[in-house]
């Protein structure tokens, strides 16, 4: 496999579809999915192209997991979450749909399941109101 | 919640209780899962006490999530895997269950469903024997 340039979140990166963003800095990006699996659920990606975490730059990945861990603390605060999932996807076989290396962050509640990531997209109004309670948090 | 020196993944580190090594630096250490949830699952640690990637210090974590990386390419050789599931649950809400901060790694094969983490403890052979695969290749 080769990384295509024009996969959805390099799109994303150069603009050229819009997103819910909710963090960005040099290195990393980060936005809401919109088929969330649960109330609040992000994405942080690198903005260096590599299909996953197996060909990713290593160092790349040193400073996108510091944004991994201020969006899953900023998660838990701004949506009064129990938890916080982090998942990684990498192959088809392990779930991957996007080639474009990213990082799940689903904050998650007591007594409340995840939702199939295959679901219906959510309403836009929702996600620009939780998008904009993680800026809220994360802007400095 | 506060850390629990005497966690079991603490114990690891003090060589209190035993493990399936697979990889060790002056950060990191990574070890086989004894409930695997498939083939190769593996499990990578900070040395620095934290309960979860919530609390855990940031510099810690850039240096983690390259060992993360290698372990993950590892399994994809080791196992001859399609892909590479990363997980790492915070809080007892978001599936964790031992409190010191960890990522899964979890090798993932066409058609083969994950099993679940709340299992049997794997054969003992076979975890040493998946052991020897990941630091044949880890080994530097």
């Amino acid at each position: 496999m080769s990384y295509d340039p024009d996969n959805i979140f390099a799109k994303i990166l150069k603009g050229e579809i819009p997103c819910h963003k909710i963090y960005e800095d040099e290195n990393s990006f980060a936005f809401m999915d919109v088929m969330p699996q649960g109330e609040g659920h992000a994405l942080v990606i690198p903005k260096l192209p590599s299909e996953n975490l197996l060909t990713a730059d290593a160092d790349s990945l040193s400073e996108l997991i510091k944004v991994v861990q201020k969006v899953a603390q900023a998660a838990l605060e701004a949506f009064q979450a129990d938890g916080v999932l982090v998942q990684q996807f990498n192959n088809p076989a392990a779930g991957q749909t996007v080639f474009h290396t990213h990082f799940h962050v689903v904050p998650r509640f007591e007594g409340v399941a995840l939702q199939p990531h295959n679901g219906d997209m959510a309403d836009g109004e929702l996600l620009a109101s939780n998008a904009a309670k993680y800026r809220a948090l994360l802007e400095t």
